[in-house]
Parts: structure tokens; sequence; C-alpha cells
């Protein structure tokens, strides 16, 4: 039976998308992509609403057509019986745990401050958030951190589905405004990340994100 | 080899703390209960923070001193190997998005609208979030009502660990100035899950939560 291919909805320079195409291509799998511009309303139309009532990407469609949403939800699946995600109940409890942290404590500061930098106009009233993101986003590194002072990986002994997870916007956390270099540690596991075999960085963003990036 | 007694450190009264002890006495596993006021300041001594340096509750002592944070993730380890987690892969998946989903879409809004009406003050500039987070809330609600159209449990074909961790805040949404009016197929499921086995209702809150739930 020849292997199933996957399709995958998604933004290209979202990070929570990120995670599910570096997976795929580590794990040598089949895919195909379709680009959402989900920073442009495209994941509230009818068609994308009908497949993902809570219009968000990435989203995972089998050939059957069933449908998996929820980024670390898509990581575990596709790392089932994998290195990605470890086969004992412990230690994959933990790396859930920090699944469940990136989407909590990391996701909704370090990439929204992001997304608002690059994605909303100069003067959006919603930079007033920017300060308070950078808080608590420096509260989550400092968290990475000092698990790193211990560990060499977040999902245990070896590299997978956490790591994963937590790279996706800590890589590009300095589009947020964050300053990694009080954070040693967490620059060398990004650069870990990095050398592991088969990584694909995210692509560029475009010109328009680019440029407020630069202007924030 | 007796059972392992496991220890949580929660504070009662919080719906992330809730889903671990309704798992817990759902399971009949033996558990001591370390009360934690998260609400003032406890997860902050120097105490708490060597064992989790995310300041939060619950989290899940073993007898060998081993720890598990990020309620989501203490219920999959609790459930491995039980009927409340699905032995299929796939529909394992499913779980976990919902649990995902609890925590990025849900928790935040139904969650934190109950926390600034009972435990901030009347007068907290935090209650001006209030309009935006009910109606983030409510989109979640909805995407809740609109699964229940179709199916009975968000776990699978069981009662789970989904049913578990969305129940804990959808029970008391109107703490945080929600109408389930307009949901009635969510309210028929929170009376199937009080109707399963060994179900425990979340305590009361304190006079003074209460009095501030009721002038809100």
């Amino acid at each position: 039976m020849p292997i199933e291919t996957l399709t995958v909805h998604g933004y290209s320079v979202s990070g929570n998308c990120h995670k599910v195409r570096l997976l795929l291509e580590q794990l040598g799998r089949p895919y195909r992509w379709i680009e959402v511009d989900s920073a442009n309303g495209a994941t509230r139309t009818p068609e994308y609403l009908a497949k993902n009532p809570n219009d968000k990407v990435p989203m995972l469609e089998r050939e059957d057509g069933h449908i998996l949403t929820e980024s670390n939800a898509i990581l575990c699946w596709l790392a089932e019986n994998t290195s990605f995600l470890p086969a004992d109940a412990w230690q994959r409890a933990q790396a859930l745990s920090w699944l469940f942290f990136e989407q909590y404590s990391h996701e909704p500061y370090v990439a929204v401050a992001r997304f608002i930098r690059g994605w909303t106009p100069l003067d959006s009233p919603r930079r007033a958030e920017l300060p308070r993101l950078i808080e608590r986003g420096e509260q989550a590194l400092a968290v990475m951190e000092q698990h790193l002072r211990k560990a060499h990986w977040f999902t245990g002994e070896r590299y997978g589905v956490a790591d994963i997870a937590l790279f996706a916007y800590t890589d590009c956390a300095a589009d947020g405004g964050f300053d990694l270099g009080g954070f040693p540690r967490i620059t060398d596991w990004l650069a870990r990340v990095r050398a592991t075999a088969g990584f694909v960085p995210m692509p560029a963003v475009s010109d328009e994100a680019a440029e407020r990036l630069a202007a924030s």
C-alpha cells in the first residue's frame, strides 16, 4: 500500500504552521501544502470554516477527507511510533507538558508580539499590548533557559515534538522585539535544532511584513 | 507492589486543578491533595518555584519526587491505558486537538473572565477586558456546540480526557458572565458529564469570591 499523501493547509510564515512542515520534512513524509493567508481572512471563508470551525491554521487533511486541527496535536499524531515522540509514558507526558506550555505560556506572547509588529499597521492601537507581551514572553524564555541548564532537549533524551514546537517562534523571537542575548542556553539549543537532519528554515516573510518589522 | 499515592498541588476552585481531581476520583486512584492558593501568590514561593518554575497549578508530584505540570498533560498521563484516553492513534489525536483548543481558545477567555469577576476587586481596571473575553469565549462555546451536533463526547466514542478538560470551566461559565441559554447541546453535554460514574463537582468558591461574582 502506498504511503498516504497528507495535505497541510497552512500559512508558511506562521510558526504554528512551520512546525508541521518541519516535522514532515524530517520524517521524509510526502505532503501537499495549500497556502492559506490566515493574516487576511482566508480561514474565515465558508469552505474553510466547514472543515475547521475554529478558523485557524494549520489544518491537516487526509486522503479520506478527515481533518486534524491544532499544530501540536498534528505533531503528536505524525510523530507516533517515531523517535520524535518518546515511547516511555512518563517522558511522553513531559513532552506533552512542554507542548501545552508552548501554547499557553509562550505562543500568546512571543508569537503575538511578532504578529503585531509585522502584520498590523505601524499606528495600530494593538501596539500598546507590546510591553506586556514582551514581559510575559521573557518569563517563558526564562523557564526554557532554566530547563536547558539540566537538559539538552525539551522532548526527552532526544530531539522531537516539543523541540519543534518551541523552536518555531523562539527562533524568530527577535521579530517580536525579544533579545535572546540574555539566554545563552536557548541560543545554543536553537543552533542544535538547526543542525538536526532534514531541518528546513521558515520561509522569509513578505516585503511588507519585513518593512514593518524593520520599522518597529 | 502497592499503587503509588500521587500528590496534587492544586487550588480546589481552579478548573484546571479540578480536572485532575475529577479524573483521579473517576479512576479511583489514591491521591493526596495539597491546597495551594494560587490566587494569592502561593505558586511564587522559592519552594514552589523550585518544583515548577512556571509558577502554576496544578502540579503532580510522584513518590520519587518527579514532577509533571500542565493540567492537560497530567490528564493524559493518568488516563494512559484506560477508557479515558482513546487507544486508536487518530482518535487520540482528536482528543489532543480538543485539549489544545481548550487551553488556547477556551480557557484564556472563559476561565479568565471568571477569575476577573470573582478574584479581582470590583473596581479593577482588568474588568475592562471582560467584553472582549466574553466575545472570544462565546466563539469557543459556538465551536463546541457545533461539534456536539454530530457527537456525544469530545474525547471520542466515550467520555474521557477532552470532556473533563472542557467541562471544568464550561460548567462554571456563568461565573464569567456567560449565558449558556443559547447553547442547548452544551447544556445537555454538561448534564451527561455530571452523570458519569464517580463524578465530583468543583467545591464552592470562598464567600469573598461568591460576593464578587454576585455583584459583577
